[in-house]
């Protein structure tokens, strides 16, 4: 790990509550890739002296990197620029070349280019212009130990500037403190908790350190990072450690630096030629939801029931009222039924169904909150899994539709695949 | 606007990206809905030192309130207690009443408190405890001008101990430091932008100070907050400005200081006696998501049906499918006939229906991207209504889904009611 990096936001939204801060968390995640703590971020209210004053105290602790976000725009509160230039006491020049790209991309919209924009063809001197994603050009500039790099704020812009110009002068800049380039496979998983990874890892704690291993919890998943040297040896480490790992997870895998479970099922699927639908009871449409956050997806989903009260359960998805009367609606009978319901209804070859008590209100002892059934129609084979799941409604509902995702996946996967 | 106020946040999770700090939003709305605005929040690694130092620097700013964030729980790493009491120079105190507490909250719960859960019965000299609502006791002290306010980092802990204890304590201070009492009244709108507010609320420009009129635009909503002084003339005329505003914007008006879009168009439906049912192309479930975020909401949605597949359009919610073939999935006659088709086919007495483009694919010149129709049916009459949203995909799905609440709310309003 070498030695750390800075954040600092400017914009009153963030500090009122306007706006959510997720830049930060971009940011230091695709720090910690790198191997740069970011061991301070700073949100900060529009003000130049402020922001100039937080620059230069960041830049006397020398980080690697200090990274701003925000301030970038043409607007009076768009102080960035300024504030570097004063931080730094450069003055602010103008760069032609910068004013016709900015001009260019107003014209490419159909847009005439405002005055007021022109301040952003303005550079602190000594620095390079980071090309533009929006409408505002970036810019970085190296400052004694540390590079400086100021994005937008907007999050997709600053994504893109991040990935396009930002990452790879951190990346070089890291692997020249550190002497040594590295390299990070992340093993993306679903269903096992820190702890029982940990527990399962147990066997590379005294290995040496080759690789190192560190896992990151999310909601939709646990990750396994892993950095190895960019050498031969400590290559044929990582793809030794990765492959360990991966036989030692078995099928809670999703795979290496790979995208998410609707992603992943909706290939699953589409590779299979088949299609999908879903009988949604608890999560209200969720899961539907989640299953359609891919673009595409129409090439496999049919479409849903969200059978939330049991006149749907039972006039739409022909689950038998005896069934329900018997079992009650969170049932592993109900579960199955909902599951095939919907598959005969809708003429899918796979379906999934959610049934479950999501809270606040509705838990029992028998039944208590986040006890949660799973059917899954597979062709002809109708499964049902029972989950307990932790958390206040929206988790439970969240966890929900990521588990019915997950049990399709497993059943979708390969038999006896080798991993 | 009372002196600022400054937050730290203390958690390496926020810093690596593993969580999004949602804390700095939720308090610094609410700080701004008490008159103070927050200059800065700085996120900072578990090191004692660090946030030690991180204190002191604050205090020398002499904000009226530092709240702190996270670092209160009983492992190694929770080190806010003993950052407090470096930063002051004062040492910390067993208080065994708070022991005795926090013994309590586990035997509650069945279990028996670990020892390592003692060092949260720790306060620094002359801090009152903050009442206990997960398992950590916040903490709060006087520092000379700044009022200090230790909170837990679990966002739902943290929340109900701001509300419980900090917030009054905040309120009279700010009070105090103004020489005199505000109340806030925020009404809260949709369906309308920053700007379209700003020009009706041109009239109240040139009127005097006695009521401070401010906006806040969220993604479900834009609130217009005003902020009176609490005196007889002070509050007549927050009253009489009230009125006048929701008078202007007419049914725009969610409500004054009320709840979202999905409780409020459940308590129409409820009120009425009536029920809800949904169709949804494009959204994929959201709607369907949204009406069931609110607990209880099984008193009057019964269900819906993802209609993702122009089969199940035609199969299951009936539109016909030269309907389908003469205008397209998009357009008002299918948005219609699919309102229609869930009302007739699961019995409620409302219905909403949603199609469109929600990119990024799909978009034509004719029908590009961000056109929706929502179709509403309430008793016999249904309507269509046609929607441009901006934004990428899940904005779009987002805004179609709160939009069409908002549709069946204007519908379920009592007619010519009086605002």
């Amino acid at each position: 790990m070498s030695s750390g990096a800075e954040m600092i936001f400017t914009g009153d939204e963030l500090l009122r509550g306007d706006a959510i801060n997720t830049n930060q968390a971009f940011l230091g995640e695709k720090l910690i890739d790198l191997g740069i703590f970011a061991a301070r971020a700073l949100c900060i209210a529009d003000d130049q002296a402020a922001i100039a004053s937080a620059i230069r105290e960041s830049l006397a602790r020398e980080p690697l990197v200090l990274i701003l976000s925000g301030g970038l725009g043409p607007t009076d509160d768009d102080l960035t620029r300024e504030a570097v230039a004063e931080a730094l006491g450069v003055p602010l020049e103008l760069h032609r070349d910068l004013l016709e790209e900015i001009r260019e991309k107003f014209a490419s919209r159909g847009y005439i280019m405002g005055d007021s924009n022109r301040k952003q063809a303005f550079l602190p001197r000594g620095a390079a212009a980071i090309p533009i994603a929006g409408t505002a050009p970036g810019l970085s500039i190296q400052y004694g130990r540390t590079l400086i790099a100021a994005l937008p704020g907007v999050p997709w812009e600053m994504e893109e500037m991040w990935t396009g110009t930002v990452e790879p002068l951190v990346r070089a800049l890291a692997d020249s403190v550190n002497g040594r380039s590295h390299v990070v496979r992340r093993i993306r998983t679903f269903g096992i908790g820190e702890s029982s990874v940990a527990d399962l890892l147990t066997e590379f704690e005294w290995r040496g350190s080759l690789v190192e291993i560190g896992t990151r919890a999310k909601l939709d998943g646990l990750w396994v990072i892993l950095r190895g040297m960019d050498s031969p040896e400590g290559l044929s480490a990582l793809e030794a450690t990765q492959a360990r790992i991966i036989e030692l997870l078995g099928d809670k895998v999703l795979g290496v630096d790979c995208e998410g479970l609707p992603e992943l099922v909706g290939d699953l699927i589409r590779n299979a030629g088949m299609t999908l639908a879903v009988a949604e009871s608890c999560t209200g449409g969720l899961l539907g939801k989640r299953v359609t956050d891919v673009p595409g997806s129409s090439d496999y989903f049919l479409g849903g029931v969200i059978s939330y009260s049991n006149a749907v359960k039972t006039k739409v998805l022909g689950v038998p009222e005896e069934t329900l009367a018997a079992h009650g609606a969170v049932s592993p009978e109900v579960a199955k039924a909902m599951a095939s319901g919907v598959a005969a209804f809708l003429g899918s070859d796979c379906a999934l169904s959610i049934t479950g008590v999501a809270g606040p209100g509705g838990g029992t002892e028998e039944k208590p909150i986040g006890l949660v059934y799973v059917g899954s129609v597979l062709g002809e084979a109708v499964e049902v899994e029972r989950l307990w799941l932790w958390g206040r409604r929206d988790q439970v509902r969240e966890r929900a539709a990521l588990s019915a995702l997950d049990i399709l996946r497993r059943r979708l996967l390969p038999r006896g695949r080798d991993r």
